[in-house]
């Protein structure tokens, strides 16, 4: 493992969202924009074409257009650990060998979610195939533990098989479980292994424990008030801060993801564009809009979210 | 619907296996002497690229070329009803367009299966979007009801409102539940309504009931078997006959898909090259297969299975 390099990502990562036309194709234009939006507002990084970005619903076209625009953006692609997981393994190699070409801090792959109880040893081929595929010595490679949605953990097993075979290329892994004890086994039992939280709730749980912060869909719109937490994660005064960012977290878990935070930026950039998604996601129904917007602006912290939006 | 109509699909259909290269590459010329091979020993049709066909873990370029070779092949296209789901709706839309335009009877077509409990509202758009697009009056679409694997079932819900939409388009469902009464249930609230079982194990049931028959993993091995139930479904014989099929299913049925029918397929063709399987399944072990081999050919039907192999 690479500990202590510098140039490992680490902070407030944005799972961006993808802004679509009405003809439901990304609006790459808008989608840099949002990324440079993003760093600005004091995110560290950006993942974009995950979960939240509807990568699964993307097809690998237009996956690879994203990745482009990224790569045409002129933004730093350090800043990018990039979502490229597929059932597919071709695919996979496809879209994780444009993002390694372009520059980028990391990938984020799903294992396979198609089949069911998969063995463990067939998870690591998985991988495995991918990794010798893409054949580059700058792939680093994060695994993407999200039980709830690919139905396909990723155990301390797997890990430790890939880190003994990989263990320059196997960087880290993103922790979507929502089970914190999980993150702190992972950081206790692989020392140096880069743990991001799926949610900004446990952002100062996991830098106190030695991870890397977060990873999150939520900080689409409340990337001040992450920011802050992990400016000062080493103080007293942090606990207040993450106090803050989960009061405005409650709000937007109360509603589907990703249209809730399609909706807040719709709002925020008064482009209702932004609330189209991709089947089956559905937007926002207007009353839950509306009491979304509601909800936030009673907030405090919606004053630190209100913004120009490119 | 199109009750009625000569051109409707029924009887045996394999959901036929994909052999694979070492490189795990479609081997697209063995596959077309596979699809010949099961509609001589008495498949009605075949159904490829679904989930035996490991279609999942196949790449849109490497499912484009399936679909290419079966076009190219001389084998009359109304033999093949040709999976093309997939999570992202831009990628089912490029594959059903291919499939409609190689002429095919139908396709199958899973429900995206990344994001849990989508609303049936949200899966209709799915659907009716893919049909809009795809916007050729001889698409004859088939649901794909699998919900251990997909997650996502296909309800009576998101049928009705389907057909309310869609009456010539929406042919019918694949149910591989499993559960009977759930095909019977469907049979009865929507006469016509073109259900195969997605097990050998209800042919006759489902015959019986008014179904089109069924689309099954293991007749790729026990097609012989599987087509005396269909030729006899109407006599009292019948019975003893699905009886055979089904101790063939019995002895199937205790190894994992698609690997187990790979490793028939090894041992029948003398091709040790059909065991290779995509990850994360794996092939059976040598263990595994050898005892499988065994049971079948302990039965009397191995001896129907076994013979010659393009």
């Amino acid at each position: 493992m690479d500990e202590g390099s510098a140039a490992q990502p680490r902070g407030v990562f944005a799972a961006a969202l993808t802004p679509l036309s009405s003809a439901l194709e990304p609006d790459t234009a808008l989608f840099v924009a949002h990324c440079r939006w993003l760093l600005e507002r004091g995110c560290d990084g950006v993942v974009p074409i995950g979960t939240t970005g509807e990568g699964n619903s993307l097809s690998v076209r237009q996956r690879m257009a994203l990745i482009e625009a990224i790569a045409g953006s002129g933004i730093p692609m350090s800043r990018f650990i990039i979502g490229t997981g597929s059932c597919a393994l071709a695919d996979a190699v496809e879209l994780t060998r444009a993002a390694v070409a372009a520059g980028a801090a990391g990938v984020l792959v799903l294992p396979p979610f198609y089949y069911k109880e998969p063995s463990e040893e067939g998870l690591a081929r998985f991988y495995s195939e991918m990794i010798q595929r893409v054949g580059d010595g700058r792939l680093r490679l994060y695994l993407y533990h999200f039980p709830q949605l690919s139905t396909v953990p990723i155990t301390p097993g797997l890990i430790k098989r890939l880190l003994a075979a990989y263990p320059r290329t196997v960087a880290g892994l993103k922790d979507s479980s929502g089970d914190w004890p999980y993150s702190a086994k992972l950081l206790q039992e692989f020392p140096g292994f880069g743990v991001f939280s799926g949610s900004e709730g446990f952002l100062l749980a996991n830098l106190r424990a030695g991870g890397r912060g977060c990873i999150s869909a939520n900080v689409n719109v409340t990337a001040p008030l992450a920011h802050k937490v992990f400016l000062a994660w080493r103080d007293q005064q942090a606990e207040q801060l993450q106090t803050d960012l989960d009061a405005a977290r409650a709000v937007l878990d109360k509603y589907p993801l990703p249209s809730a935070l399609k909706c807040v930026m719709a709002a925020i950039s008064g482009n209702p564009g932004w609330n189209h998604v991709l089947p089956p996601n559905q937007p926002l129904s207007e009353q839950d809009g509306r009491q979304l917007i509601a909800s936030l602006t009673a907030l405090a912290q919606m004053k630190g979210m209100l913004g120009n939006h490119g």
